[in-house]
Protein backbone atom coordinates (compact mmCIF):
# COMPACT_ATOMS: atom_id res chain seq x y z
CA UNK A 1 0.00 0.00 0.00
CA UNK A 2 1.21 2.86 -1.22
CA UNK A 3 1.43 6.01 1.49
CA UNK A 4 2.04 9.89 0.76
CA UNK A 5 3.56 12.50 2.32
CA UNK A 6 2.61 14.99 3.60
CA UNK A 7 5.66 17.19 1.80
CA UNK A 8 4.36 15.45 -1.53
CA UNK A 9 0.42 16.74 -0.62
CA UNK A 10 1.71 20.11 -0.32
CA UNK A 11 3.61 19.88 -2.97
CA UNK A 12 0.66 18.27 -5.03
CA UNK A 13 -1.66 20.99 -4.31
CA UNK A 14 1.44 23.97 -5.15
CA UNK A 15 1.31 21.54 -8.50
CA UNK A 16 -2.24 22.25 -9.21
CA UNK A 17 -1.54 26.42 -8.02
CA UNK A 18 1.30 26.64 -10.75
CA UNK A 19 -0.61 24.54 -13.04
CA UNK A 20 -1.73 27.58 -15.46
CA UNK A 21 -3.28 27.58 -19.36
CA UNK A 22 -0.09 29.01 -20.77
CA UNK A 23 -0.35 30.72 -24.27
CA UNK A 24 3.17 32.70 -24.26
CA UNK A 25 5.84 30.58 -25.11
CA UNK A 26 9.83 30.73 -26.00
CA UNK A 27 10.89 29.43 -28.82
CA UNK A 28 13.34 26.86 -27.11
CA UNK A 29 12.46 23.04 -28.43
CA UNK A 30 10.91 20.27 -26.22
CA UNK A 31 13.49 17.49 -25.75
CA UNK A 32 11.43 14.13 -27.20
CA UNK A 33 12.16 12.33 -24.87
CA UNK A 34 10.80 14.45 -21.94
CA UNK A 35 7.73 15.13 -24.26
CA UNK A 36 7.27 11.22 -24.22
CA UNK A 37 8.49 11.01 -20.58
CA UNK A 38 5.10 13.54 -20.15
CA UNK A 39 3.05 11.34 -22.68
CA UNK A 40 3.18 8.46 -20.32
CA UNK A 41 0.81 10.38 -18.02
CA UNK A 42 -1.69 9.51 -20.13
CA UNK A 43 -2.01 5.65 -20.33
CA UNK A 44 -2.13 6.55 -16.44
CA UNK A 45 -5.49 8.08 -16.28
CA UNK A 46 -8.89 6.66 -15.50
CA UNK A 47 -10.79 5.27 -18.49
CA UNK A 48 -14.56 4.01 -18.65
CA UNK A 49 -14.18 0.05 -18.97
CA UNK A 50 -10.49 0.73 -19.76
CA UNK A 51 -11.29 1.75 -23.17
CA UNK A 52 -8.12 3.95 -23.81
CA UNK A 53 -9.98 5.97 -26.19
CA UNK A 54 -7.58 8.70 -26.53
CA UNK A 55 -5.76 9.28 -29.67
CA UNK A 56 -2.90 11.74 -30.22
CA UNK A 57 -1.95 13.53 -33.35
CA UNK A 58 1.12 15.60 -33.23
CA UNK A 59 0.60 18.69 -35.71
CA UNK A 60 3.76 19.21 -37.12
CA UNK A 61 4.00 19.75 -40.81
CA UNK A 62 4.15 23.74 -41.85
CA UNK A 63 0.73 22.85 -43.81
CA UNK A 64 -1.00 20.95 -40.40
CA UNK A 65 -0.22 24.12 -38.79
CA UNK A 66 -1.15 26.63 -41.01
CA UNK A 67 -4.69 24.86 -41.44
CA UNK A 68 -5.17 24.81 -37.62
CA UNK A 69 -4.01 28.35 -37.13
CA UNK A 70 -6.84 29.59 -40.30
CA UNK A 71 -9.15 27.75 -38.05
CA UNK A 72 -8.45 29.39 -34.87
CA UNK A 73 -8.49 32.66 -36.61
CA UNK A 74 -12.13 32.36 -38.20
CA UNK A 75 -13.35 31.16 -34.96
CA UNK A 76 -12.15 33.36 -33.05
CA UNK A 77 -13.52 36.37 -35.70
CA UNK A 78 -16.55 35.07 -35.31
CA UNK A 79 -16.47 34.87 -30.88
CA UNK A 80 -15.43 38.54 -30.94
CA UNK A 81 -18.18 39.51 -33.54
CA UNK A 82 -20.18 38.19 -30.70
CA UNK A 83 -19.17 40.26 -28.48
CA UNK A 84 -20.88 43.82 -26.98
CA UNK A 85 -18.58 47.14 -27.56
CA UNK A 86 -16.78 47.06 -24.11
CA UNK A 87 -16.40 43.50 -23.78
CA UNK A 88 -14.86 43.28 -27.82
CA UNK A 89 -12.24 45.71 -27.14
CA UNK A 90 -10.75 44.20 -23.87
CA UNK A 91 -11.42 40.20 -25.73
CA UNK A 92 -9.42 41.78 -28.88
CA UNK A 93 -6.25 42.43 -26.95
CA UNK A 94 -6.13 38.65 -25.61
CA UNK A 95 -3.40 36.24 -26.67
CA UNK A 96 -5.61 32.96 -26.53
CA UNK A 97 -3.46 31.21 -28.30
CA UNK A 98 0.30 29.97 -28.43
CA UNK A 99 -0.14 28.49 -31.92
CA UNK A 100 2.17 31.00 -33.38
CA UNK A 101 5.06 30.15 -31.06
CA UNK A 102 4.42 26.55 -29.34
CA UNK A 103 7.40 24.36 -30.11
CA UNK A 104 5.13 21.19 -29.05
CA UNK A 105 1.09 20.90 -31.09
CA UNK A 106 -1.06 17.96 -30.20
CA UNK A 107 -4.22 17.90 -31.20
CA UNK A 108 -6.16 15.05 -29.22
CA UNK A 109 -9.03 12.90 -30.10
CA UNK A 110 -11.26 10.84 -28.95
CA UNK A 111 -12.40 7.33 -30.54
CA UNK A 112 -16.02 7.37 -30.11
CA UNK A 113 -16.71 3.98 -30.56
CA UNK A 114 -13.40 1.79 -29.46
CA UNK A 115 -14.28 -1.92 -29.34
CA UNK A 116 -12.31 -1.68 -26.41
CA UNK A 117 -13.80 -1.86 -22.66
CA UNK A 118 -17.06 -3.19 -24.92
CA UNK A 119 -19.05 -0.62 -24.09
CA UNK A 120 -18.78 -0.87 -20.21
CA UNK A 121 -19.91 2.36 -17.97
CA UNK A 122 -20.66 4.65 -21.27
CA UNK A 123 -24.26 2.99 -22.22
CA UNK A 124 -26.33 5.59 -20.31
CA UNK A 125 -23.13 8.61 -20.95
CA UNK A 126 -21.57 7.42 -24.02
CA UNK A 127 -19.58 10.90 -23.39
CA UNK A 128 -17.60 8.46 -21.23
CA UNK A 129 -15.37 8.65 -23.33
CA UNK A 130 -14.64 12.12 -24.09
CA UNK A 131 -14.55 12.36 -20.27
CA UNK A 132 -11.60 9.82 -20.10
CA UNK A 133 -9.89 11.75 -22.28
CA UNK A 134 -10.49 14.75 -20.47
CA UNK A 135 -8.91 12.60 -17.62
CA UNK A 136 -5.92 11.76 -19.49
CA UNK A 137 -5.34 15.48 -20.76
CA UNK A 138 -5.02 16.62 -17.16
CA UNK A 139 -2.48 14.55 -16.11
CA UNK A 140 -0.61 15.11 -18.94
CA UNK A 141 -0.82 18.92 -18.15
CA UNK A 142 0.22 18.47 -14.78
CA UNK A 143 3.01 16.50 -15.56
CA UNK A 144 4.13 19.04 -17.78
CA UNK A 145 3.98 21.41 -15.21
CA UNK A 146 6.27 19.50 -12.25
CA UNK A 147 9.20 19.17 -15.37
CA UNK A 148 8.71 23.30 -16.09
CA UNK A 149 7.07 22.87 -19.42
CA UNK A 150 3.96 24.86 -19.85
CA UNK A 151 0.93 23.81 -21.87
CA UNK A 152 -2.01 25.80 -23.24
CA UNK A 153 -5.48 24.19 -24.11
CA UNK A 154 -7.08 25.81 -27.28
CA UNK A 155 -10.70 25.43 -27.76
CA UNK A 156 -11.56 28.33 -30.34
CA UNK A 157 -11.91 25.85 -33.24
CA UNK A 158 -14.57 24.43 -35.38
CA UNK A 159 -13.75 20.94 -33.96
CA UNK A 160 -14.95 19.25 -37.53
CA UNK A 161 -12.80 21.17 -39.91
CA UNK A 162 -9.86 20.37 -37.51
CA UNK A 163 -10.88 16.81 -37.95
CA UNK A 164 -10.90 17.15 -41.49
CA UNK A 165 -7.75 19.00 -42.24
CA UNK A 166 -5.84 16.80 -40.51
CA UNK A 167 -7.34 14.11 -42.47
CA UNK A 168 -8.73 11.77 -39.51
CA UNK A 169 -11.32 9.24 -39.37
CA UNK A 170 -15.13 10.54 -38.37
CA UNK A 171 -15.03 8.88 -35.92
CA UNK A 172 -12.90 10.78 -33.69
CA UNK A 173 -14.13 13.74 -31.71
CA UNK A 174 -11.71 16.73 -31.10
CA UNK A 175 -11.18 16.97 -27.22
CA UNK A 176 -8.54 19.42 -27.65
CA UNK A 177 -5.64 21.38 -29.04
CA UNK A 178 -2.88 21.34 -26.94
CA UNK A 179 0.57 23.91 -26.99
CA UNK A 180 3.50 22.91 -25.06
CA UNK A 181 6.84 24.38 -24.83
CA UNK A 182 9.21 26.33 -22.35
CA UNK A 183 6.77 29.22 -20.90
CA UNK A 184 8.07 32.70 -21.47
CA UNK A 185 6.92 33.99 -17.51
CA UNK A 186 5.08 32.26 -14.46
CA UNK A 187 2.72 32.66 -12.19
CA UNK A 188 0.28 31.63 -9.96
CA UNK A 189 -2.46 33.97 -11.33
CA UNK A 190 -4.96 33.23 -14.21
CA UNK A 191 -4.33 35.76 -17.63
CA UNK A 192 -8.00 36.22 -17.83
CA UNK A 193 -8.22 37.25 -14.15
CA UNK A 194 -5.13 39.52 -14.38
CA UNK A 195 -6.33 41.18 -17.70
CA UNK A 196 -10.16 41.79 -15.88
CA UNK A 197 -11.89 39.64 -17.85
CA UNK A 198 -13.43 37.22 -15.35
CA UNK A 199 -12.03 36.78 -11.58
CA UNK A 200 -11.88 32.90 -9.68
CA UNK A 201 -14.24 32.43 -7.11
CA UNK A 202 -12.68 33.19 -3.68
CA UNK A 203 -13.57 29.95 -2.41
CA UNK A 204 -15.64 26.83 -3.72
CA UNK A 205 -19.04 27.33 -3.99
CA UNK A 206 -21.41 25.52 -0.80
CA UNK A 207 -22.02 22.02 -1.05
CA UNK A 208 -25.66 21.85 -2.61
CA UNK A 209 -27.03 18.62 -0.08
CA UNK A 210 -29.80 16.21 -0.73
CA UNK B 1 8.85 30.40 -10.61
CA UNK B 2 7.90 26.89 -8.56
CA UNK B 3 10.24 24.55 -9.50
CA UNK B 4 9.64 20.73 -8.42
CA UNK B 5 11.73 18.46 -7.33
CA UNK B 6 12.75 14.55 -9.14
CA UNK B 7 11.66 13.02 -6.24
CA UNK B 8 8.12 14.98 -6.32
CA UNK B 9 8.06 13.97 -9.89
CA UNK B 10 8.89 10.39 -9.14
CA UNK B 11 6.21 10.63 -6.64
CA UNK B 12 3.49 12.15 -9.06
CA UNK B 13 3.53 9.41 -11.12
CA UNK B 14 3.54 7.20 -8.08
CA UNK B 15 0.28 8.79 -7.14
CA UNK B 16 -1.27 8.82 -11.18
CA UNK B 17 -0.26 4.62 -11.05
CA UNK B 18 -2.45 4.16 -7.43
CA UNK B 19 -4.93 6.22 -8.15
CA UNK B 20 -7.75 3.52 -9.18
CA UNK B 21 -11.50 3.45 -9.41
CA UNK B 22 -12.27 2.17 -6.15
CA UNK B 23 -15.48 0.17 -5.52
CA UNK B 24 -14.69 -1.75 -2.25
CA UNK B 25 -14.35 1.19 0.88
CA UNK B 26 -14.22 0.31 5.05
CA UNK B 27 -17.67 1.97 6.46
CA UNK B 28 -15.36 4.15 8.33
CA UNK B 29 -16.84 7.99 8.12
CA UNK B 30 -14.40 10.39 5.95
CA UNK B 31 -13.50 13.59 8.18
CA UNK B 32 -15.60 16.52 7.14
CA UNK B 33 -12.40 18.70 7.00
CA UNK B 34 -10.51 16.27 4.84
CA UNK B 35 -13.00 16.30 2.73
CA UNK B 36 -13.28 19.84 2.53
CA UNK B 37 -9.63 20.16 2.32
CA UNK B 38 -9.28 17.46 -1.10
CA UNK B 39 -12.49 19.64 -2.28
CA UNK B 40 -10.38 22.35 -2.43
CA UNK B 41 -8.93 20.64 -5.61
CA UNK B 42 -11.71 21.74 -7.42
CA UNK B 43 -11.33 25.57 -7.65
CA UNK B 44 -7.58 24.89 -8.21
CA UNK B 45 -8.56 23.08 -12.28
CA UNK B 46 -8.54 24.71 -15.34
CA UNK B 47 -11.83 26.18 -16.37
CA UNK B 48 -12.61 27.65 -19.95
CA UNK B 49 -12.81 31.24 -19.37
CA UNK B 50 -12.83 30.82 -16.19
CA UNK B 51 -16.35 29.54 -15.81
CA UNK B 52 -16.37 27.56 -12.95
CA UNK B 53 -19.09 25.65 -13.81
CA UNK B 54 -18.67 22.65 -11.69
CA UNK B 55 -21.34 22.18 -9.12
CA UNK B 56 -21.28 19.58 -6.31
CA UNK B 57 -24.44 18.17 -4.43
CA UNK B 58 -23.95 15.91 -1.33
CA UNK B 59 -26.11 13.22 -1.79
CA UNK B 60 -26.24 12.46 1.87
CA UNK B 61 -30.22 11.63 2.69
CA UNK B 62 -31.75 8.19 2.73
CA UNK B 63 -34.23 8.61 0.21
CA UNK B 64 -31.48 10.53 -2.34
CA UNK B 65 -29.39 7.28 -2.28
CA UNK B 66 -32.22 5.23 -2.81
CA UNK B 67 -33.22 6.95 -5.66
CA UNK B 68 -29.82 7.16 -6.70
CA UNK B 69 -29.01 3.48 -6.16
CA UNK B 70 -32.11 2.51 -7.87
CA UNK B 71 -31.14 4.23 -11.43
CA UNK B 72 -28.26 2.38 -10.84
CA UNK B 73 -29.35 -1.01 -10.52
CA UNK B 74 -32.00 -0.05 -13.27
CA UNK B 75 -29.29 0.65 -15.95
CA UNK B 76 -27.21 -1.87 -14.71
CA UNK B 77 -29.63 -4.15 -15.82
CA UNK B 78 -30.44 -2.88 -18.95
CA UNK B 79 -26.56 -2.61 -19.78
CA UNK B 80 -26.64 -6.46 -18.80
CA UNK B 81 -28.95 -7.54 -21.05
CA UNK B 82 -26.71 -5.92 -23.86
CA UNK B 83 -24.21 -8.54 -23.62
CA UNK B 84 -24.20 -12.02 -25.30
CA UNK B 85 -23.57 -15.28 -23.05
CA UNK B 86 -20.10 -15.16 -21.86
CA UNK B 87 -19.55 -11.44 -21.61
CA UNK B 88 -22.82 -11.20 -19.55
CA UNK B 89 -22.31 -13.97 -16.77
CA UNK B 90 -18.54 -12.08 -16.61
CA UNK B 91 -20.48 -8.45 -16.37
CA UNK B 92 -22.93 -9.84 -13.86
CA UNK B 93 -19.92 -10.80 -11.49
CA UNK B 94 -18.40 -7.50 -11.77
CA UNK B 95 -18.90 -4.91 -9.06
CA UNK B 96 -19.21 -1.70 -10.31
CA UNK B 97 -20.74 0.72 -7.78
CA UNK B 98 -19.36 1.50 -4.28
CA UNK B 99 -22.90 3.01 -3.76
CA UNK B 100 -23.91 0.64 -1.02
CA UNK B 101 -21.51 1.02 1.09
CA UNK B 102 -19.49 4.49 0.12
CA UNK B 103 -19.56 6.68 3.14
CA UNK B 104 -19.49 10.01 1.08
CA UNK B 105 -21.55 10.53 -2.39
CA UNK B 106 -21.50 13.53 -4.95
CA UNK B 107 -23.08 13.98 -7.74
CA UNK B 108 -21.31 16.46 -9.83
CA UNK B 109 -22.98 18.87 -12.52
CA UNK B 110 -22.35 21.51 -14.77
CA UNK B 111 -23.98 24.57 -15.30
CA UNK B 112 -24.50 24.45 -19.40
CA UNK B 113 -25.19 28.24 -19.81
CA UNK B 114 -23.23 29.67 -16.48
CA UNK B 115 -22.79 33.50 -17.87
CA UNK B 116 -19.17 33.75 -16.07
CA UNK B 117 -16.69 33.60 -18.11
CA UNK B 118 -18.87 35.47 -20.89
CA UNK B 119 -18.49 32.26 -23.39
CA UNK B 120 -15.19 32.77 -23.85
CA UNK B 121 -13.77 29.39 -25.38
CA UNK B 122 -17.09 27.95 -25.45
CA UNK B 123 -18.49 29.42 -28.49
CA UNK B 124 -17.42 26.62 -30.95
CA UNK B 125 -17.07 23.54 -28.33
CA UNK B 126 -19.69 24.66 -25.78
CA UNK B 127 -18.73 21.01 -24.55
CA UNK B 128 -15.52 22.67 -22.66
CA UNK B 129 -17.18 23.83 -19.82
CA UNK B 130 -18.17 20.04 -18.74
CA UNK B 131 -14.20 19.06 -20.05
CA UNK B 132 -13.54 21.53 -17.37
CA UNK B 133 -16.20 19.99 -14.63
CA UNK B 134 -13.66 16.67 -15.66
CA UNK B 135 -10.58 18.43 -15.01
CA UNK B 136 -11.99 19.51 -11.65
CA UNK B 137 -12.55 15.92 -10.88
CA UNK B 138 -9.70 14.42 -11.97
CA UNK B 139 -7.78 16.83 -9.31
CA UNK B 140 -10.03 16.19 -6.66
CA UNK B 141 -9.49 12.15 -7.48
CA UNK B 142 -5.99 12.94 -7.36
CA UNK B 143 -6.10 14.77 -3.96
CA UNK B 144 -8.06 11.50 -2.36
CA UNK B 145 -5.74 9.19 -3.40
CA UNK B 146 -2.60 11.33 -1.76
CA UNK B 147 -4.81 11.96 1.27
CA UNK B 148 -5.25 8.00 1.21
CA UNK B 149 -8.60 8.02 0.47
CA UNK B 150 -9.91 6.39 -2.70
CA UNK B 151 -12.94 7.37 -5.56
CA UNK B 152 -14.91 5.64 -7.99
CA UNK B 153 -16.75 7.81 -10.67
CA UNK B 154 -19.89 6.04 -11.45
CA UNK B 155 -21.79 6.66 -15.06
CA UNK B 156 -23.92 3.25 -15.18
CA UNK B 157 -26.68 6.08 -14.49
CA UNK B 158 -29.29 7.58 -16.63
CA UNK B 159 -28.09 11.52 -15.73
CA UNK B 160 -31.45 12.71 -16.42
CA UNK B 161 -33.79 11.07 -14.34
CA UNK B 162 -30.80 11.74 -11.84
CA UNK B 163 -31.16 15.28 -12.12
CA UNK B 164 -35.02 14.96 -11.64
CA UNK B 165 -34.83 12.84 -8.96
CA UNK B 166 -32.36 15.17 -6.69
CA UNK B 167 -34.33 18.03 -7.80
CA UNK B 168 -31.77 20.26 -9.60
CA UNK B 169 -31.93 22.69 -12.68
CA UNK B 170 -32.96 21.54 -16.09
CA UNK B 171 -29.43 23.48 -17.14
CA UNK B 172 -27.41 21.28 -14.79
CA UNK B 173 -26.08 18.01 -16.84
CA UNK B 174 -24.67 15.04 -14.81
CA UNK B 175 -21.12 15.04 -15.33
CA UNK B 176 -20.23 12.12 -12.74
CA UNK B 177 -21.40 10.29 -9.44
CA UNK B 178 -18.34 9.95 -7.36
CA UNK B 179 -18.06 7.38 -4.23
CA UNK B 180 -15.65 8.58 -2.06
CA UNK B 181 -14.02 6.68 1.00
CA UNK B 182 -11.54 4.72 2.91
CA UNK B 183 -10.30 1.76 0.61
CA UNK B 184 -10.64 -1.79 1.74
CA UNK B 185 -7.51 -2.94 -0.64
CA UNK B 186 -4.83 -1.42 -2.74
CA UNK B 187 -3.64 -1.84 -5.58
CA UNK B 188 -2.29 -0.34 -9.20
CA UNK B 189 -4.19 -2.89 -11.11
CA UNK B 190 -7.28 -2.01 -11.99
CA UNK B 191 -10.18 -4.51 -11.31
CA UNK B 192 -11.19 -4.83 -14.40
CA UNK B 193 -7.63 -6.14 -15.40
CA UNK B 194 -7.76 -8.39 -12.88
CA UNK B 195 -11.04 -10.11 -13.88
CA UNK B 196 -10.23 -10.09 -16.67
CA UNK B 197 -12.58 -7.53 -18.79
CA UNK B 198 -9.77 -5.83 -20.72
CA UNK B 199 -6.80 -4.64 -20.51
CA UNK B 200 -4.58 -2.19 -20.59
CA UNK B 201 -2.36 -1.13 -23.20
CA UNK B 202 1.12 -2.03 -22.79
CA UNK B 203 2.47 1.10 -24.09
CA UNK B 204 0.93 4.01 -25.43
CA UNK B 205 -0.08 4.25 -29.17
CA UNK B 206 2.57 5.53 -31.47
CA UNK B 207 1.69 9.28 -31.96
CA UNK B 208 0.33 10.44 -35.19
CA UNK B 209 2.13 13.13 -37.06
CA UNK B 210 0.54 15.50 -39.57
Amino acid sequence: MRKFSQDFQTELYDLMKWRRDVRHFKPDPVDPELLRLCLNAFQMAPSVGLSEPWRIVAVNSADARQKSLDNFKAANADALAGYGKGQAELYATLKLTGMRDAPVQLAIFCEEDTPKGSGLGAQTMPEMRRYSVVSAIMSFWLATRAYGLGLGWVSILDPVQLRHDLDLPDNWSLVAYLCVGWPKEETETPELETVGWEMRDAQLTTLIER
